[in-house]
């Protein structure tokens, strides 16, 4: 059976998350039920981040095995045809050799957090960003954000329901960027790491938050990571900010599409 | 009785436009009801663009008169307030002097207008850009526009319900950027004008859109310009990809805000 990725972007916002369920919305359903459309035999898909109610994708990637040689761009038309009126698009879509594992040959994942700081409620981005009324500093949130790249224990920043073997993890990268917002300032959180613990991206954003802010000083980050305890986490902070941005692989599938 | 000039941010998808209807729901319409409940005698409003249906706002200027004095700040957190749930947002507010006018001391307005070519449907940002599913070329889309700007006779490019007294205007700029757009493009036009007529926006674009699928030569816009006959006008493009970003005045009433 031929094996195509797919990349898809969503709106998280009616979804109970990426992970089918029985009684609930989920983006993995309606993208089955999209495929059940054009194969009989119901391929069931397998992603790259189990992304949590709530939190979108720019760039998420799953892969399915057909039972019919498809073009792929005649695959992500026809998914996207089924996929109406649910707000999930298929932007990508190659043909990928058997062995390709949208999860499992997964070498980076990156993550985007909008923060817009300003007093008048959101309009046209509702629900596409956490806002809160306070000013932010920016400085501050950048040195917090410096303890915790490398390879650390992240027990303080992960669920407690998080089912990884081990909480240690090298996260590459968490830069923030500030930019002029209509009204107030946003602040773009880019992460980067192989994988991710459950929750950690809001754990880490909700914590710098709470240093921006002016309520924590930059090295109670330093102090939280150390404890390795979800107690010394900060609040962590709404999925509606939050978007799984791109899955990196060698070599990308997607580079001819 | 103090005036007050608000810069008012507004997703424009469940309004029927800017203004008061008696049966449909408005953007002037939800900020007056807002206003009743902060003075009894319901003051009316001015704004400096009558947005159409679907028509979005950055940074669209009203002004009215309040019985009381407020503190420019108290007065957009109780309109915002009060606002909730719409999609409108206060997102600046000036006392200003009692012969500043929303729409006659407008010295400029600008609008933006987003076009995504991509074949997949939109996710996140369905209803805030106009989608088209084939490609278009920047460099005659920018030829074309040249032809426009400029003071011209623009009877080709006004709805025919227009009541503008006169058909000509001055374009300041209609400038074309080109950005990334997952599995697209996505091209953003800049117009800027001391005022516009009714749809001239809308019909520039969609003309333009035109001459960047290849289907109109760009020189076609010089003759449909000077043929001053609404019949000669491209396709109007829907408005759901248009934003009034910002009215200009002299001095700016939000300097200081």
């Amino acid at each position: 059976m031929p094996r195509y990725a797919l990349k898809i972007e969503y709106d998280g916002t009616p979804f109970s998350g990426w992970q089918r369920q029985a009684d609930q919305p989920s983006v993995q359903g309606a993208l089955e039920a999209a495929l059940a459309r054009l194969d009989p035999d119901v391929p069931s898909i397998a992603a790259a981040g189990r992304t949590d109610a709530g939190v979108h994708a720019l760039g998420q990637v799953a892969h399915c095995d057909l039972a019919k040689d498809w073009a792929p761009f005649r695959l992500a038309q026809a998914l996207n045809h089924h996929l109406k009126p649910a707000p999930v698009a298929v932007v990508a879509c190659a043909r990928v050799p058997d062995d390709f594992h949208a999860r499992f040959s997964a070498l980076e994942r990156r993550y985007l957090f909008r923060l817009v700081a300003r007093r008048a409620p959101m309009t046209l981005e509702r629900g596409r960003v956490w806002q809160v009324a306070h000013p932010l500093d920016l400085a501050p949130m950048r040195a917090g954000a410096a303890h915790l790249v490398g390879r650390h224990d992240f027990t303080t920043f992960r669920a407690s329901l998080c089912q990884a073997k081990s909480p240690v993890k090298t996260l590459d990268a968490l830069e923030i960027e500030e930019l002029p917002y209509p009204g107030g300032q946003e602040f773009r959180f880019s992460l980067r790491a192989r994988s991710f613990l459950h929750n950690q991206v809001r754990s880490l954003v909700g914590t710098l938050e709470r240093v921006g802010a002016g309520a924590w000083p930059p090295d109670r980050v330093k102090t939280a990571l150390a404890a390795r305890d979800r107690a010394a986490c900060g609040p962590v902070c709404p999925p509606h900010g939050l978007y799984l941005s791109h899955v990196g692989y060698d070599p990308d599938p997607f580079a001819g599409a």
